[in-house]
């Protein structure tokens, strides 16, 4: 539902196979021109985006893998693409195994981190002596890990400006998106209550100026959005606030003419002239501080180059931003609303369909779904459509509906899907339900797996905390009623939610520690996947809430309603207090439907 | 129980504060004359130990705060006790305020962090330039740690290879015990083994020589066991495997005549004959490991100065240790065994004094526990005796059982205890029960919160979770019942429990990343604090075994059955699993007591 149109991969297999070995020969070719013998190709742009446009991804160009997340490692004589338990099986599908060793992490184990471990194998085996990075790509928190990595050994980090892959590939320009300019009354917070909060932050820090590089900061902090990137509200260029003004370096367009008078505090100035503007916002100090988890090793070149001293800060808009004011939560409930009716409806024309007899495939369903979020008033999709009937419903996040598959009567659909409407939040949304009309009867086994799944949901939607807990702690609540019974799922138990639909913090996974606060937003979303068998997935977007009765604590709230399928419900598995909040969850999304109808 | 005689505090709380302060004050000049303004004092001795002999313990001495944990920080102007949750209170009652502030940290931050983070606002305020550390007492990873935090301020660590403070006090000397040499046959693995598994981890990673510092490790390597140190069954050494052979160093006596013939494998050599001797049983080789968080700068320098290239590693023995033999396990649930029937007649015992109108005081009941504890056969308590009455429960290590506290019919009394017996594994046990008579009668309130505890011990005793899950996970779902409604404890949820009564690893915490692994014992217990109100803890020592439908699953097995008091449970509380877990956990409990009477 972007504006891009995707880059298509070639028809044949045969002649996808020989464009990809033809690409991994020439990139060895210039990789050699440039000295080094291994090239870490992340699947990040300059914005350390996780959703690339397809075109511009130079990780999927290389590999094949369109996955969004996974990086590649290529050598000499070796290449791999690296994916976590989401990606294991759609990693193998789309890279020829000729060339490419598909590297399976577990679901504890960071994408990066299992980058650095092959290519600690690869330089020890003396494989490798000089390791290219692209600077536009590496944070600067993990250039340093790699040269903590490297330390000791005989192999070298080499920094490239330029990318390799680019270089071989040669540019791709997107047409940019129309930049909206939010209302300000509607969105919590101004732009110039943000810039004053992070000067204040610098000033007691010490400090002149905070670069912003992450699209969605810069969104949060300028409140304007964009239909530019895939599945992003967000718009490309860079920000930064100063001590003595704010500034925004768009690098896709110039500014409209309405903006100057909307967002007063803001200069707005191109690339060539934002050396000199940064000194000018700054004042007179010449201390400049990046997050050096969300800031490329060429920003901070740039800060240096433009006579800064360079300093690492945790960024003063990342908590901000992810407590949602209540101004906020209105709009995002707002949009989760229309969302939630969307599914609804959605999923009601594909039963009543299949019911019929009707021929629908998973590509045909995707594509209800993208015009049903059209019609309700959607500026872009979340993330590609997730329609997975039956077996299709174990791979994760499998990605490419199939134009050939048809839904089958009493199997199961597993649908994900999310989208933004004109106030700029991600919506997301997973709901399993069994195909058919409501004489489909459900098997012992989709039943009980669908409970377990649905108990697993309930656990993590009413959980209660003490402030300050951490990510990994909710985790394990709702992991618990599945684990009871030897389940699992390889994947997260949910994400932040917001400008993006991955927004962090917060993270509700195994390996999150930092801690939790109140007005987060965030998914709760178990499953239970069987190969050959099929996929259940429950997700629901939650906040956290200072808690009615127990002062410090904090309890879990739903913020989406779309009914569960009650034909997979098996109430015997229920216990009371399950029960009770099974049917309140059911009325409060029968409610909302009637409410918008 | 154990031999050394307890440095007595002195009587008047006047004279006391007087001592401390006097001490306090000639501290501060030996730094002077070391040229350090600051000084961090650990709890710890020479072996890392947790439970510092009393008279030899610097920490208290210098401080007067008696608790296993804690760290001292002192600088010219001011002096910092750090404790963690277990001692708020009771640093507070034994540190004099006119000189010591208590730094009382959240249960989520180690004490070491928290002594850094105040160091670092003295080094910021320009307080401290020269900071002392005693290479003795901190682990490799401590030293680099504070190293880390000084880099880029202008203040610099000064290793100091005799403490300041024993400068001051001057040596204490204690009486070694009894040399215990296990039967091989009773033990699971023989100490020939444990060499040979050391030595082929060496061989893998190209090593010559592994230090085994830690007082626990040694003691399993050697299959030998005293009753030396309080609250443990080790001894004071050090210890080596190399390629060629295995040594021990003996630092407070000579080698018993018939040790040589049971531990072929070893040699037995003293201080000075050290550096030649792990020369010899390196062979050839110069490259010697180290566990670098369980051994001290001190001896890493020692290795050092003994010709090697000194290299950290993770411990060869600590996961040998942690995953018990079905030997080991047999050996450990006898003790547990004894200790179920030693707790359950102590409380019998108080509940019919207390009922017959007897004045029983929390010091009554604690010698009480002591001498049937003796009478069972137990060679030494795991630590002091916890017999808190009412209000007192509510500390959490409350380890000074009050002689003039008479304990009162309808109170709740906390039993917290443990003991070695021959074997030299440690037991460790919490009852909290209704003092008095069958017919007395709790108040709703004390049933309430005993039931909610009792729900959060069976979440833990029943938790089914994957292979490589982390504590943190098993913490959470534990915790879970009492976050429900708003109550938390402040202390970690289980401890590993092995030769020492806490052994690591396991750690079943907020902070615990590392992962469980199937045959661990440790401790899971729960509670609820109420200052002025008391305390509840249930502590259950558990296993974890294969599950045997799930492969690749483990659940926890609980190892202890001392009754739970059926006066304090709440029936309508507890789930028909919880219900069902409780009768077969008491019927299991007086099988196990009818068994051995």
């Amino acid at each position: 539902m972007t504006t891009q149109t995707a880059d298509q991969p070639a028809r044949s297999t045969e002649s996808r196979r020989h464009q990809h070995t033809e690409r991994l020969r020439a990139l060895r070719e210039k990789m050699a021109q440039h000295g080094v013998d291994a090239l870490i190709v992340r699947s990040t742009d300059r914005y350390l985006n996780e959703y690339v446009p397809q075109a511009e991804s130079t990780r999927e160009w290389l590999t094949g893998f369109t996955g969004s997340m996974g990086d590649a490692l290529v050598t000499r004589e070796a290449a791999f693409v690296v994916v976590d338990g989401r990606y294991h099986l759609q990693a193998d599908q789309e890279t020829d195994p000729a060339h490419w060793t598909v590297v399976k992490l577990s679901m504890a184990e960071p994408i990066y981190s299992g980058v650095l471990g092959k290519l600690q194998e690869q330089v020890r085996s003396g494989a490798v002596k000089a390791v290219g990075y692209e600077t536009d790509r590496f944070t600067v928190h993990e250039r340093e890990a790699l040269d903590r990595m490297l330390e000791g050994t005989t192999a070298k980090s080499v920094p490239l400006a330029v990318s390799p892959v680019e270089e071989v590939r040669g540019p791709v320009r997107l047409k940019p998106g129309e930049l909206r300019i939010l209302d300000e009354a509607r969105v919590g917070r101004s732009a110039a209550e943000k810039v004053a909060a992070v000067q204040k932050a610098l000033e007691q820090a010490g400090l002149d100026l905070f670069l912003v590089q992450k699209l969605d900061d810069l969104a949060y902090l300028t409140n304007l959005r964009a239909d530019e990137l895939p599945y992003q509200a967000t718009f490309k260029g860079m920000g930064a606030v100063g001590r003595q003004g704010a500034l925004v370096c768009f690098h896709s367009r110039t500014a409209p003419e309405a903006l100057p008078a909307a967002r007063p505090g803001f200069r707005f100035v191109d690339e060539k002239a934002l050396p000199q503007a940064l000194q000018e916002i700054a004042g007179p100090g010449r201390k400049a501080a990046y997050d050096a988890s969300a800031t490329t090793e060429a920003a901070r070149q740039l800060l240096v180059a433009a006579g800064f001293t360079a300093l690492p800060m945790s960024g003063p808009l990342t908590e901000m931003k992810a407590r949602k004011t209540g101004a906020e939560l209105t709009r995002m409930v707002e949009a989760f609303r229309k969302a939630d009716r969307v599914v609804s409806q959605a999923i009601s024309w594909l039963c009543r369909a299949v019911e019929k007899g009707e021929k629908v495939t998973e590509a045909d369903f995707a594509s209800k779904v993208e015009k049903t979020f059209r019609r309700s008033g959607a500026v872009g999709l979340s993330f590609k459509v997730i329609s997975a009937a039956g077996a299709n419903g174990a791979i994760i996040h499998y990605s490419t509906p199939d134009p050939e598959r048809v839904i089958q009567r009493g199997e199961l659909m597993l649908l994900d899907t999310g989208a933004y409407y004109e106030d700029g939040y991600a919506t997301d949304l997973t709901r399993t339900f069994l195909a058919g009309g409501s004489r489909t009867q459900a098997t012992d086994e989709q039943k009980r797996l669908y409970t377990l799944t649905l108990k697993s949901a309930i656990a993590g939607m009413t959980a209660v905390v003490p402030q300050g807990v951490s990510g990994v702690a909710l985790d394990a609540i709702t992991r618990k009623p599945l684990w009871d019974h030897g389940l699992n799922y390889n994947h997260g138990t949910g994400h932040g939610v917001g400008i993006n639909v991955h927004e962090a913090p917060p993270s509700i996974s195994m390996r999150s520690t930092t801690p939790l606060g109140a007005g987060y937003v965030f998914s709760i979303e178990p499953g239970v996947y069987l190969p050959g068998w099929g996929g259940i997935r429950i997700e629901n977007l939650c906040t956290l809430e200072e808690h009615p009765e127990h002062k410090g604590w904090l309890r879990v709230k739903p913020l989406t309603f779309s009914p569960l399928d009650p034909r997979l419900i098996d109430q015997k598995l229920l216990s009371p207090s399950e029960k009770a909040f099974v049917k309140e969850f059911q009325a409060q999304g029968k409610a909302a439907l009637r409410a918008q109808a």
